[in-house]
């Protein structure tokens, strides 16, 4: 017998954050476990995270009836394998099936942007939309987009990959092996790495280490303490938060007038810096709506948006795909289910 | 009484380019009228560019059984009404409807690079795909996006409007109003601006005319006059061209990160160059290719091509609709079938 709860996990390049909501839909528990130190199969922290969500809300494995899991990567949805995900070091990995045999219930997996994507369209943060992109701004940059109102995958499974556009042909060399690529001025890595080789290169030239307290003393340089030092008016921060908010604003114009939607919103470890995050974005917005009457139809007021820090769409979008697996579930022998089909026929397709 | 011909018509900037195809799908016609000095309706260069081809077909008005054109604007589809097509001067005009008084024919209006795209489908020059985009290179630059077999035309009707995409945010002021667009570096009007202005700086340093004879000899810099003196090996333009091909490159490898099309077919009337078109295009993504995975599995080589010259892709769209106009034509009272529902039940949507 299963229970009434479900939970969405959200997989990230450091952390695996699980979200249990129970039958009305609230949120009964959460937790983060970091995804450091896991074996070569890597689910311990994902199990990890469930358990301790389940135990935040005062419940058990025996009171969990489904789970949905989205992970940044290239998923074959109908078996439940991750078939190619770099950041996490896995290809042709059977995730659904290793959590499913962990906790004894349903459990789907998908890409963790279109998932997001896919989960925000009828959520009333959305109001009625029904094309809008999901944006993750983290240690990569990607959209999961909702054309419509169904979840456009592309050709092999890898629309939205939108961080590798080329910003700055003349630019910092990827990860990905190009120059240039958004992902090179408006990701978390790239932002800390271009943020301390501006602080070296102004001390270099003999200013004084007190006037960049926030990014001079303290732990190491990463994209949340640039931000708070922008946040505090430090020069330098403001810089990079700029050159990042301007070159994301044009990453989201493109994919605006390339796919006319209603709405894009933010979300990731990087836009969770808020107001200094979408600031610059939004005045590069603003200026492009003011010179073209066409963004201005395009890109209305409002249609970019950031997520409340405490949203994650991903782990929502899994909360959402655990309910379609219990909703189908169970099997059906009469109409010849295998536990394969039902899960393959609550995917997102 | 109507006739077993159809007629498809690309409208442009600069002139209507009508085809006349019969029941086998063999081109009987063609004929190309300028669309300068019309009226404010402004239908006299098509009625005559219909007239004309069906001329050349050695046949009349009577032999023609319906017309589908392709406007590069904002289209109502339903009513056959161009919202907004700017660069024709048009605004609210219910083109279906005048050309229908004047042929007595079912007509269907599409906006251009939506009914390239949809047009293509099917056709055996897309070798089967079911996702593509038609990019159209001219005047202007555009897309008609084709996702999954169906034709994507966006919230608003605007998708696919790739040339106001931001190339280079220190460059030139365009039409749009943005700096730095797409178009303000491979548009043609561009392109001919560009060449203009780099040998005028040449000659302004002492570079004799006839280092340069193609572009300072003869009729006014165009962008075909660039590509002809590109491919006979002029620096000035094979520069120009360079640059040209390396930002449609970018802008067509955002395209395709973001929207995970099989194919991406190039036509207008500055793809209409032919290699020397191409072949920067070509070097830029292949560079691209070499120095990333993930663009070499989503910009595979042979995925982004050329159309032959007299292809004219929008005109066979506009054949394509035609036919659709004539399968469900004509109204059937009893279904409760106006002109005008049939005319939308046949319209791209």
């Amino acid at each position: 017998m299963t229970g009434s709860l479900v939970a969405g996990v959200d997989i990230g390049g450091t952390k695996a954050a699980a979200l249990v909501v129970d039958e009305a839909g609230e949120t009964r528990g959460r937790a983060v476990e970091p995804m450091a130190g896991r074996s070569a199969t890597g689910i311990e922290p994902i199990v990890a995270a469930v358990r301790a969500a389940l135990e935040a809300a005062g419940a058990g494995d025996g009171d969990l009836g489904a789970i949905g899991v989205g992970v940044p990567g290239r998923i074959d949805s109908v078996a439940g394998t991750v078939s190619l995900a770099t950041n996490l070091g896995w290809h042709e990995l059977p995730l659904a099936r290793l959590i499913r045999n962990e906790f004894g219930v349903p459990c789907g997996v998908a890409n963790d942007v279109g998932l997001a994507a896919s989960g925000l369209i009828g959520h009333e943060i959305v109001r009625g939309a029904r094309s809008l992109a999901y944006v993750a701004v983290g240690t990569g940059i990607g959209a999961g987009l909702v054309l419509d109102g169904r979840l456009h995958q592309g050709d092999r499974g890898l629309a939205g990959e939108i961080g590798h556009a080329i910003a700055d042909p003349d630019g910092a060399v990827c990860r990905c092996g190009q120059r240039g690529c958004v992902e090179t001025v408006a990701s978390g890595p790239f932002i800390a790495r271009r943020a301390a080789a501006a602080l070296a290169a102004a001390l270099a030239t003999g200013t004084p280490p007190d006037a960049h307290p926030l990014l001079t003393s303290g732990p190491p340089i990463t994209a949340k303490t640039v931000y708070e030092a922008a946040a505090a008016g430090d020069t330098i921060a403001l810089a990079i938060a700029h050159e990042a908010g301007r070159t994301l604003a044009h990453a989201i114009e493109a994919l605006m007038l390339t796919c006319d939607l209603e709405l894009v919103l933010l979300g990731g470890g990087v836009a969770g810096a808020g107001p200094p995050f979408l600031e610059p974005i939004t005045a590069e917005l603003d200026r492009a709506r003011s010179a073209s009457a066409l963004v201005a139809l395009m890109i209305p007021p409002g249609s970019v948006r950031v997520l409340p820090e405490q949203f994650d769409a991903v782990a929502r979008g899994g909360v959402a795909l655990a309910r379609r697996l219990i909703r189908t579930d169970p099997p059906n022998p009469l109409h010849g289910d295998t536990e394969e089909e039902v899960v393959a026929r609550a995917s997102w397709t």
